[in-house]
């Protein structure tokens, strides 16, 4: 006897829109620690963030129906905390602290919908820019990724056929289990996924992280993403980005607090967290000149996230500056984060293995990776580097330089005028793929 | 809103069994081409078949449960053929010709089912066989083999996680499709499922058909299971099998009747059926002595099934035989369908492009290669060399020497018997892998 399931059938043919962000959860941890902070300090700053697409090769707006991207923007603009989602942010205990999210934040963050959002289309890409407070606008980055990532791995599924696309998910498990086996060999490992803004889709990072959890067991220490974290009993991970030194920089009045801006952040973020979320991210305006002037409270917190250097060069940068300051690196952390793949992971590992504490944020290869896994070569299903990143703030142009030209973002003449105050980057220009 | 379907939830886990077997129509087509013919000539003849495991070194016994067993078996005796089913084999046109089952055999199937069996547990094998008219015994053959290797499978697929039998299915469905995509190569290939009876289950066997569906087109001309023909509309594809040649020899009164057997069974067959059904099956007592006294007309049936002997030196020395009637092999025939995979195939294919037509009857290695899917090797998914044989007609011991003395079967006296009467396999021995 086959059961005919009538209502289930009724209910899947009427749906109107499947919405991709479905939780205002359904971002990087980050996210909200680096929010509760703007809330406290920083409440009545504006900052515009924008869509970029690195990758110009690619025309989103002839590979996406801006219809269906405004359908989604606006859906994902409905969304509330749930009260369940509230408790567990209340309630939880993160990185082994307890109300680490203060009443006054999260009473304001139980009202809290994402922001209007203006949108154009010109020359084949979307001008997507989110303008308002900064506590506002910063919450649409990973959003606005995740949904118009999807939206092109949609678009590009459009043609499959229902065996196409069995055999492309079948080719796509079977690929990332290999990594999976391949990472098992490092006893030592300590990763966790960051695959949240470049995925494929929100069910294919899901179902990568369960393939991290089976394979890898508590070596995957946990999840950027805090829908999938509190989903699947993972810690939620992540601490600070750019957004935090390229805002404070643009805010800058005069070529003293520049300089001082990417200090400065950091004073502010130990006035609110400590333990593991004391991760320091040098490379906004350079490794180079931000460990050249660091001061030496900052060798007592727990690690670095070396993002954009080479990781190998980037690690040993950071070592030799624990060293001169008598630190020894086994009781320090690297977080490593920056367009790994299990080859990788594996390489840097081996490297620094025994020498310091590491772990690795895996992105983009870990939750997009289908190259080869179609009938033949489609261009959609290949990961871009895509960036929605703070672009002024108070009016002010914000600038990010990084260890590598390629990443930096900004006016040029402020990027120009950065560099003479910050240096040249020192690892020179490198391929950004994802 | 996730839509609760407690009806389907309930259902589901209140199963009592699930049946391997559910339809009569799951089997392989020839053997409904041979019922008729045993139906109409051979009515009273008594046969008895029996499951012979020539992988030695797997005890059934052991990995199956003896109660698990006996339920199938139970279960596929219950079964009859429905009213569509009936319809279908009665309306449905076979190889080109409407009507091939006459009414008063159809007449008769509507009313059958599967006669009982004997079932014991020896040395950790069982000793399973079918005894009575031989138009009832010669059913089990297809259920019982499906049965015994789709609970080998379920057995060893029973410690598996929920995740690593997701793993394990991707990576089948992957190698699986890597065949397909080499098999597309081959532009004039006609290919069909031969693989119900040593299949991994049957929801795996559809699954392979349709992947044969997708990736080949019209280059898969069918399959030899009925149900799976029926359901997606593809050709039934069979003609006939040792057991015919087999029962009558056994039956045979003289040496002279036992010589004339296997020529004898084929003009029986020819009462029945023509065109595409006009395929012979050389090999039961050896394709040397078969062709050596072959009467002319068989130079006029469409084609031979080479079956034991090496695909390429078998299919030579039937091309000889056409050549030296003055047939031209382009207008006949060969169904290669022994131990091939998509690399015999691919050779086979062209060796003889061009000079004959061909046709493969895929089998194990399309409905049951599991090898290197687990997360370990787990003895229980490599297929095994498992058939069930006539053992005896009319209370003579039947026997099989085939071109592989390795799939000789039979009481070793009356082996010793047949091979002085029609000689050694010219092939010599070779391992049965499945």
């Amino acid at each position: 006897m086959v059961a005919t399931d009538i209502a289930t059938r009724v209910w899947n043919h009427t749906f109107k829109l499947d919405p991709i962000v479905r939780s205002l959860l359904d971002t990087d941890f980050y996210k909200l620690l680096m929010q509760q902070m703007v809330f406290g300090l920083y409440s009545d700053v504006d900052a515009t963030f924008k869509l970029i697409n690195r990758t110009k090769s690619v025309k989103l707006a002839v590979e996406i129906d801006e219809a269906e991207l405004r359908a989604q923007l606006d859906y994902a603009r409905t969304l509330k905390f749930t009260k369940r989602e509230m408790i567990w942010l209340a309630g939880n205990t993160f990185y082994g602290n307890s109300q680490i999210f203060r009443p006054d934040y999260l009473e304001w963050l139980a009202g809290f919908q994402l922001p209007p959002y203006e949108l154009r289309t010109v020359d084949g890409q979307f001008e997507l820019t989110f303008e308002g407070r900064w506590k506002h606008t910063m919450m649409w980055e990973i959003p606005a990724l995740a949904i118009v990532n999807e939206l092109r791995s949609r678009a590009a599924l459009r043609d499959f056929e229902r065996f196409e696309l069995d055999i492309a998910y079948a080719r796509a498990k079977t690929k990332m289990w290999e990594k999976v086996e391949r990472l098992k060999a490092l006893s030592d490992l300590k990763i966790s996924d960051f695959g949240t803004r470049r995925r494929h889709s929100f069910l294919w990072q899901r179902w990568c992280v369960e393939a991290l959890k089976e394979g890898l067991g508590n070596r995957l220490i946990g999840s950027s993403n805090v829908l999938l974290a509190m989903e699947t009993d993972l810690e939620a991970i992540g601490t600070n980005a750019h957004e935090l030194p390229m805002v404070l920089a643009a805010l800058a009045q005069s070529e003293t607090e520049l300089r001082a801006a990417p200090y400065k952040v950091l004073e502010d973020w130990q006035s609110y967290y400590g333990g593991n979320l004391l991760i320091v991210l040098p490379d906004t305006f350079g490794t180079g000149s931000f460990l050249k002037d660091a001061p030496h409270w900052l060798a007592r917190w727990t690690g670095f996230r070396p993002d954009s250097a080479p990781p190998i060069a980037g690690g040993e940068e950071i070592i030799a500056w624990w060293a001169r300051r008598g630190v020894d690196p086994k009781e320090r952390l690297l977080v490593f984060s920056d367009g790994l793949d299990s080859d990788t992971i594996e390489e840097v590992y081996r490297h620094f293995h025994g020498r310091v504490r590491m772990s690795f944020g895996w992105g983009t290869n870990l939750t997009n990776d289908f190259r080869g896994v179609a009938p033949e070569p489609v261009d959609g299903l290949e990961a871009i580097s895509l960036v929605c990143k703070v672009v002024s703030a108070n009016g002010h142009p914000a600038v990010k330089l990084s260890d590598n030209a390629a990443k930096a973002t900004g006016d040029p003449r402020e990027v120009e005028r950065y560099l003479k105050i910050f240096g040249e980057p020192e690892y020179g220009e490198r391929k950004v793929a994802v």
